[in-house]
C-alpha cells in the first residue's frame, strides 16, 4: 500500500462518472438569446448610479441554434471565493471542457486562495490532466480558496494588470452573494476603465441563500443538506434505539434556515426551528423555549424521553432581543475594534457591557463566559461569525432550567438528558451529489457561452431544476438585476438580497402541515448516505425543496 | 406527502437486498461439526470453578451436510442488548429467516428494552411483516436495547419463568464482550437449576473490541469506520480547502483504538494518536503534545497551517499519569458514591480533590471544572463514560498552551487555531453496509443452527471474513473460553479479554510505515459515503483492518 496514494476506491469509480448537461448544452451549438430586463427589488437609482456602465442589461437564456459566437481561442481566468461547497471542482471542469470544445488553444488560468490570487498574480495553468483529477471531487483544494474582497483602486488594478498580462478575457467567480456582488463592482470597474475585461459569476453555497425565481438553487446545497439528512437521520434512529436523550443539534447554514427546512422534510426530527418564522411571529427566546418544553412534557406523559431538536445556525439573529443586540454589538465593535482587540479577556467582557445600551448590556451581561467571547469575532465581510456560537449547547441550558422550574409545580414529570453536536464541517467538503455534480459542470459549461456572448456582470442563471438535467434552463441574469442596498460596518453598500425562507412557499407549508405529528409520535424517515449508482428515484433526485418549489411553482401557472 | 411517511426512498430500495450467506448456510442441511477445546487465555481455574456446568466444551463449525438437526418447531427469545450498532436488525432477520426454514410454526420473541425485558416478561411477537420492515436497517429500535445485567438469583429466575412460559428453548443475546459474558453466567446458571434453557450470544460492537481469531470481526463495525472515514474524509477536504484549522476530531471506540487505526487506513489524516502504541511506549500527556506540537510546527514552516489529528475515545486510559488517576478516581467513587452524588456541585471538586491519593488529587485539580465534573460520572457496568469526556478540547487547549511557549523562544513560527470534533452518535446508527448487512444476517442464520445442535453458552464465531461471503466460515465457541478475571468494582469478576490494537499486526504495521509522510505533506483519500450500489470493489469491500490482519493470517501458513 503506497504511503501517499490519494485515491480511494469510490473516487476512483467515481472517475468516470460523465456529468448530464441540459439539453440546450448539448447540442454544440448554442445561441444566447436576450430576454426581457429585471429591474432590482428596489433602490434602483442608488443602483444604477453606483453601476453606471453594467446597469440596465436584458437576461439571456442560453439555446440550441447557431448564435455565430466566437470561436477563436479564449484565455479564462477562475477563482473560487468564500467557504467550500461539494461541486465547485465541477464548475471548473465545465469551464474546461467548454473552452476545449470551442478552440483547444484556449487555456484556463486557475487563481490560488481566493481573489487575493487575482491581484497578487497568484495561478496555475489549469491542464487536463488536473481537472480529471478533480472531477466529481468534493472540495476547494484544486486551487484553494478565501475570503479577501477585490475592494480599493490599487488590487482592482492588479487585477487588470495580471488579467492582461495573462491575455484573459474573462475572470469566473465561483462564490456566493458577497463575491457575486463583488464581481459586479468589479465588472464595472473594469468598464469604467475602458478595459474589455468581462466578469462571469457561477451561484455556490451549501446554505441555499443565494437564489431567487431565475436561480432556483446555488450549487453545493444539495449535496450537503442530504449529507446533513444522513447525519440527522442516524441520531434520530439513535435516539429512539437507546430512548435516552434529546439531540439538540445545529446544522451550518449562516442565516436563512434553508438547510434545516430541507433536513425536516427528508427526516422528519421531533422539532424543526425555523428561523424566518420565529421572526415573523416576533417570538422571544422564552417562547422558543416553552414551546420545546411544552413538546417534551407530552411526550415524556407517554414515556417518551428522547427525541431530535434541529437547530439553524442563525436562529438567534431572528429573535426578537437578540436582533437589535446583535447590532448594538456591530456597532460597538466598529467603533471601538482596536480598543477591544489590545485588552486582556478579563477586560473585555467587563468593557462591552458597559458601553452597550440598557436592553442589550443587560443581555450580555447574562450570556455565559464562552459566548460573550464568540461573540466578539467578526469575519472579513463584516458578518459576525455564527458558526462559532454554540446555540444548542445555549438551548440545552434553557430548557434544563425551564424543566427544572415546570417540575418543581408538577407539570414535567419525565427525565431530560441532552447531547449538543453541530453539524458543518462534516458536510461542506463531501464527494458532490450526481444533481450538484451535473449542476456545476452545467454551470461551468454555460457560464462560457456567455462569455463568449461578451457578457460581463451576469451570474448564470438556472430554472426547471426540479425536472430531469436534459430539461433544465441555464442563461444569465446581471448581478445589478438582484442588488439592492444594505448597511455594512455602517455604510450603505450593494448586496445581492439573501433569499430567505418563503413562509408562504411549499417547502414551509409542507412543514406546517406535518410537524404537529412529528412532535407527537416518532416520524422519522431514514435517508441514508448520499448514493452514486442504483436506482434513479434514489440517486439522481433532487431536494424536497426544489420539488416542492417546482410543484408550487408550475400549479400556478 | 403523508406526515408519518416512514420510508425514504433509500430505505424502500434497500428493502430488495438479499443478504449473502456463507456457502454452508446456503446449502439448506447442516452439520454442527465439533473442534477442539479451547482453554481461557489465563485463569483456567477460576473461570472452571465459576462455571462448572458449560466450561471445557468444544468449539464448532457449521458445515454443509445432514447433520440430523432437530427439525421440530422451536420457540426463541431474542434481546438487543448495549449501544446500537448498524446490522443488529439483520441478526433477528437471519434468526427469524433460519427459524422459518427449520418450521414454519416456530417463534421468535422479541423482548423489549434490553435484557431487563426478559425477567419483567416485556416483548412481542416478531412476525414477518415485522422483519420486513426492519430488514437491513440501522439502529436497535425494533424492540429496543438497555444495559441493565442480569445478575440477581430473582432476576434469573424471572428469566426462567418468563422464557418457560413462553415455552422457549433458548435466549439470543446480542451484545458487546459484557453482555456475551453476562449471557454465559445466565447459561451457566440455568444449567445449575437443571434447566434445558439455552442462551447463545452474537459479537456486537462498533468499537472492534471483541473479537479474536475465532471471531474475526464484531458486527457494525464496519458501517461505523466507515462512516467515521467519510466524515474525517470530509473534514480533511475541508480543512485542505479552508486551509486554516487543525481539525481535533474524538472518535467513538470505548478503549481500544480499532475504528481511529481504520480511519487511519481509510482517510490517512495528518495524525492519528493509537493508545495501545502510547501506554507501550509509556508515553506521557506532555510527550503527545511535544509530538503533535513538534508536527505543527514543521508544517507551519512550509506554510502549512492546518490539519487533521483524530483521536480515540479512549486515549486517556492509556496515558500514564491518567491510568492510575482513573484508577484511584474509581476507588474514591465506590468508597464515597453516595456522599458525592448527594453534594451540591460545588463541593463535590473539593471533595474529590481532598480524598484522592498525591499525585492523582494534583492532576485532578489540574483539570477544567467540566472536566472535572464529567469523571464523576459512571455507567451501570462500572465503566467510566468516556464519551463524555471532551479529551478533544482539552488537547487543543494544552497544544495552544505549548505552542504559545515555542513562539516565545521561536521555535513556532505559524498561526494555529483548532476546531473540536466527536463523531459517536452519527455513526452508531447508520444503515448497515453490505459487509454489516450480510455478517449480521449470517450471525444470526448461524445462531438459529447452534441452538439445534444443544448448545449453550457459546456465542457465533466467524472466520475468513476478509474473502467474499461466500466463503466465510460461521460456527460457535464457548464463551467461557474467552473469559478471564478482572477487576471490576473492586470485585474480581470474569470478564471476555477486550481485544486492543495488536501492535504487531497488519493493520498498525501498515499504519507506522506510513505515518511520517502523511504528518508532513497531505496524503488524504477521499472515501465518500457508503455505497449500496456499483462496482464490488466500492460496496462490498471489508475493512482494511480485515484485508491486512487476513493477508497477514495467510502469510504466516
Amino acid at each position: 500500500m503506497s504511503c501517499t496514494s490519494k485515491i480511494s476506491v469510490l473516487q476512483e469509480a467515481r472517475k468516470a462518472y460523465q456529468p448530464k448537461l441540459p439539453g440546450a448544452l448539448k447540442s454544440g451549438k448554442f445561441a444566447v438569446k436576450e430576454l426581457s430586463v429585471v429591474e432590482p427589488p428596489r433602490d434602483a437609482d442608488e443602483i444604477k448610479a453606483l453601476f453606471p456602465n453594467t446597469f440596465g442589461k436584458p437576461m439571456v437564456q442560453i439555446v440550441a441554434g447557431d448564435g455565430k459566437l466566437s470561436t477563436d481561442a479564449m484565455n479564462v481566468g477562475v477563482v473560487l471565493s468564500g467557504g467550500p461547497a461539494p461541486g465547485g471542482h465541477n464548475c471548473i471542469a465545465g469551464l474546461y471542457d467548454a473552452l476545449m470544445a470551442v478552440n483547444p488553444a484556449s487555456k484556463l488560468y486557475g487563481f490560488l486562495s481566493g481573489p487575493k490570487g487575482v491581484f497578487t498574480g497568484k495561478y496555475v495553468e489549469i491542464t487536463a490532466e488536473m481537472v480529471d483529477d478533480y472531477r466529481n471531487t468534493g472540495g476547494f483544494d484544486m486551487i484553494g480558496s478565501g475570503r479577501d474582497k477585490i475592494e480599493t483602486d490599487e488590487q482592482v488594478l492588479g487585477c487588470v494588470k495580471v488579467l492582461k498580462e495573462l491575455g484573459c478575457k474573462a475572470l469566473v467567480i465561483i462564490g456566493g452573494d458577497d463575491s457575486n456582488t463583488n464581481g459586479a463592482v468589479l465588472a464595472e470597474a473594469f468598464a469604467a476603465k475602458g478595459e474589455k475585461l468581462q466578469v462571469i459569476g457561477l451561484p455556490k453555497t451549501i446554505d441555499g441563500d443565494m437564489r431567487n425565481e431565475h436561480i432556483e438553487a446555488s450549487f453545493g446545497f444539495d449535496t450537503a443538506a442530504k449529507t446533513f439528512s444522513q447525519l440527522v437521520s442516524n441520531v434520530c434512529r439513535d435516539s429512539a434505539s437507546a430512548r435516552k436523550y434529546y439531540h439538540f443539534i445545529k446544522l451550518m447554514g449562516r442565516s436563512a434556515s434553508h438547510v434545516a427546512l430541507e433536513v425536516a422534510l427528508q427526516v422528519q426530527p421531533t422539532i424543526t426551528l425555523i428561523s424566518e418564522e420565529i421572526q415573523e411571529r416576533n417570538l422571544s427566546l422564552n417562547d422558543i423555549v416553552n414551546e420545546i418544553c411544552r413538546v417534551i412534557a407530552e411526550r415524556a406523559a407517554k414515556g417518551l424521553n428522547y427525541g431530535v431538536i434541529v437547530i439553524p445556525e442563525g436562529l438567534l439573529q431572528f429573535v426578537n432581543e437578540f436582533k437589535s443586540f446583535f447590532k448594538d454589538l456591530e456597532d460597538l465593535m466598529r467603533q471601538h475594534i482596536d480598543a477591544i482587540e489590545s485588552m486582556p479577556d478579563k477586560d473585555k467582557y467587563p468593557f462591552v457591557t458597559r458601553h452597550l445600551p440598557p436592553t442589550s448590556s443587560a443581555l450580555y451581561a447574562s450570556l455565559p463566559v464562552n459566548l460573550q467571547d464568540v461573540l466578539l469575532r467578526t469575519d472579513s465581510h463584516g458578518n459576525l461569525t455564527v458558526s462559532q456560537l454554540e446555540t444548542e449547547v445555549f438551548l440545552i441550558d434553557c430548557v434544563k432550567k425551564k424543566l427544572d422550574e415546570m417540575a418543581k409545580i408538577g407539570s414535567f414529570q419525565g427525565k431530560f438528558a441532552a447531547q449538543p453536536h453541530f453539524f458543518g464541517y462534516e458536510g461542506r467538503c463531501g464527494q458532490p451529489s450526481n444533481f450538484d455534480a451535473d449542476y456545476c459542470y452545467s454551470l461551468g459549461y454555460a457560464g462560457v457561452q456567455l462569455i463568449r456572448a461578451g457578457l460581463t456582470g451576469y451570474t448564470v442563471s438556472a430554472q426547471n431544476l426540479d425536472a430531469p438535467a436534459d430539461e433544465w434552463v441555464l442563461g444569465g441574469i446581471p448581478v445589478s438585476s438582484m442588488l439592492h442596498i444594505e448597511i455594512r460596518k455602517g455604510q450603505p453598500k450593494p448586496v445581492i438580497e439573501k433569499c430567505l425562507v418563503d413562509l408562504k412557499g411549499g417547502p414551509f407549508q409542507a412543514f406546517v402541515t406535518c410537524r404537529d405529528e412529528w412532535k407527537a409520535v416518532d416520524a422519522y424517515k431514514f435517508v441514508g448516505p448520499v448514493q452514486y449508482w442504483g436506482p434513479a428515484e434514489v440517486c439522481d433526485a433532487p431536494t424536497i425543496t426544489l420539488e416542492l418549489e417546482g410543484k408550487k411553482r408550475k400549479a400556478a401557472k
